[in-house]
């Protein structure tokens, strides 16, 4: 896990050079002038589609849905689909709810393109259109790389989709190098007899909120849950009090600047507020980029505290207990 | 709350024999034919919309999406929806941010749908069609009768836009009545020194299980979370041990059936589950019903542990600390 967290500047950077193939998936989605999109995933991948459903409602101003696969796979639904793209993310490719999700959308006329780690896995095959998120075999059961490269393949598919030529992202790679290198001391010793942790975000960086409480949930058994800061006002603040540490994803844009009254409040129920992000309060400050990347490099500091914390309290990150690195679900 | 819970068979016998505006919203819905579903809610509320999202998709066999409200009220994106239907869902109609969504999509040509609590809310208005779920006031903040209100009405909405007469639901309040008489003895005790909870369900039942977790987060201060079952193989399940109880939620039907081998994982890893629903091995059980009404039944017995585990632990499920009836959020 330590190894594959570091190689994600290279794979970043290697991914925005290479872009061409991204390009000519995006263009090719722009050319069948889709009117809803649709996207498929589970886990950390699920997280990531999180971040495209932002991306794509915002920068192109279509209306997204997430797929609930047991609609297809237990009740049998068969949806016309004929101006829908359907964006299945998954690096192993070989999950067969997914692989049956994005078999029955093209079927019944959807656009379908398939993000995955592994050309050649069936679910590459499947989809009319695959694009490789080029991050190399990752072994550790926590997804690390193969998360931050979904992410920016996906912002190099809807960039080109918008008609972008990948301009902003053009720094990513070292934009990632020096997020992984804030100084992350006393996070892990913080964390230490936690049991709980509740995440939040808005905007763009609930994704990170979701992907930071999962991180610490499988690699460190913390009981963890994310919400957008304005569900959090909806009834979980509640459980939030002294003995909660909340850890808040809040970057220079207009989702960090949302959160900062949701912080307030719970700052005055006696939560210990620990901010990861772009904005100048942040203790795991990353550095500034446009507010639609800052996804990708928020999740880098977590994933350094979750691999600290998960040693510290005597785990395995690269081996969690129960856990297995391709989950077969239907 | 006691008394609210109480309430629910009246609440729902009467929703149903009183289904002529329901039925005529859903007979104006179907007139135009809409390509896609969008859903607006925030906390209970958004349980009761994931619950529309599966009637929708798996009953109508349209694509669906959950709104972002902050694409619309931070981002400012304006897609154009002619040919979707917004379904905006509100015990209240008192959120700004929902108020805003809806405005918006209707002036992007949506046909917009306000379910709502409250006759004469600034979101009621709002909307092209508005439907009255018929609950009465609520004074617990904990929501109870207006949740069960909620998904009947959906249920109805969705029945009647597909053609149907209520048929299925007509004894709904004699059902609640019997699921309310579960015997939750022993429950409320089980749980008097748990910390955190993990509830899971698949299929229509997903709802009550993330309902279920709200539940006795903001009654108990329970850390809980909610997974569909195959969700909870792709991570969560490494922080599911010995400490932790699982509350599945499973009635006869397919979204039962395809939790079984996800609960048998979970007892593998030395969990207690506790199992709600209507299926014979439950030990919270509730009447039989069609699959797709199960959810207005289920979270009845979990609301009952959820006011006798607040009271156990000293709380006051009336007023639970941190929270508004009605929360503002933009």
């Amino acid at each position: 896990m330590r190894a594959e967290i570091a190689e994600q500047p290279d794979v970043l950077a290697g991914l925005v050079q290479a872009h061409d193939a991204i390009t000519e998936a995006g263009q090719r989605i722009a050319a069948r002038r889709p009117r809803f999109a649709l996207l498929a995933a589970r886990g950390s991948s699920a997280h990531a589609a999180m971040y495209a459903k932002y991306l794509i409602e915002t920068l192109l101003e279509l209306p997204v849905g997430m797929v609930s696969p047991s609609t297809t796979t237990l009740y049998g639904a068969r949806p016309e689909l004929h101006d829908v793209v359907l964006i299945t993310v998954s690096q192993s490719g070989g999950s067969p709810d997914l692989l049956e999700v994005t078999e029955t959308a093209r079927a019944a006329g959807a656009l379908t393109v398939a993000l995955t780690n592994t050309p050649g896995s069936k679910l590459h095959e499947a989809a009319e259109l695959a694009v490789d998120m080029r991050a190399g075999e990752e072994l550790a059961v926590a997804a690390t790389k193969t998360y931050t490269a979904t992410l920016l393949a996906l912002y190099l598919l809807v960039d080109a989709w918008r008609g972008g030529n990948a301009d902003q992202a053009k720094d990513i790679g070292a934009l990632a190098r020096g997020a992984l290198e804030t100084p992350t001391t006393g996070s892990a010793e913080r964390y230490r007899f936690a049991d709980r942790l509740v995440a939040c975000g808005r905007g763009y960086s609930l994704a990170s909120a979701h992907e930071a409480a999962l991180k610490l949930a499988e690699t460190s058994y913390l009981a963890t849950r994310a919400y957008s800061g304005a569900d959090l006002l909806h009834g979980p603040v509640a459980a939030v009090d002294g003995q909660t540490p909340v850890l808040a994803v809040r970057s220079t844009g207009r989702g960090g600047d949302a959160l900062a009254p949701v912080l307030d409040r719970v700052r005055e129920s006696g939560a210990e507020v620990l901010t990861v992000g772009s904005v100048p309060q942040a203790e795991l400050r990353i550095p500034e980029c446009p507010e639609q990347l800052a996804p990708v490099l928020e999740i880098l500091p977590v994933q350094r505290v979750a691999l600290e914390l998960a040693l510290a309290r005597g785990g395995d990150p690269d081996q969690p207990r129960g856990l297995q690195k391709v989950t077969q679900t239907r």
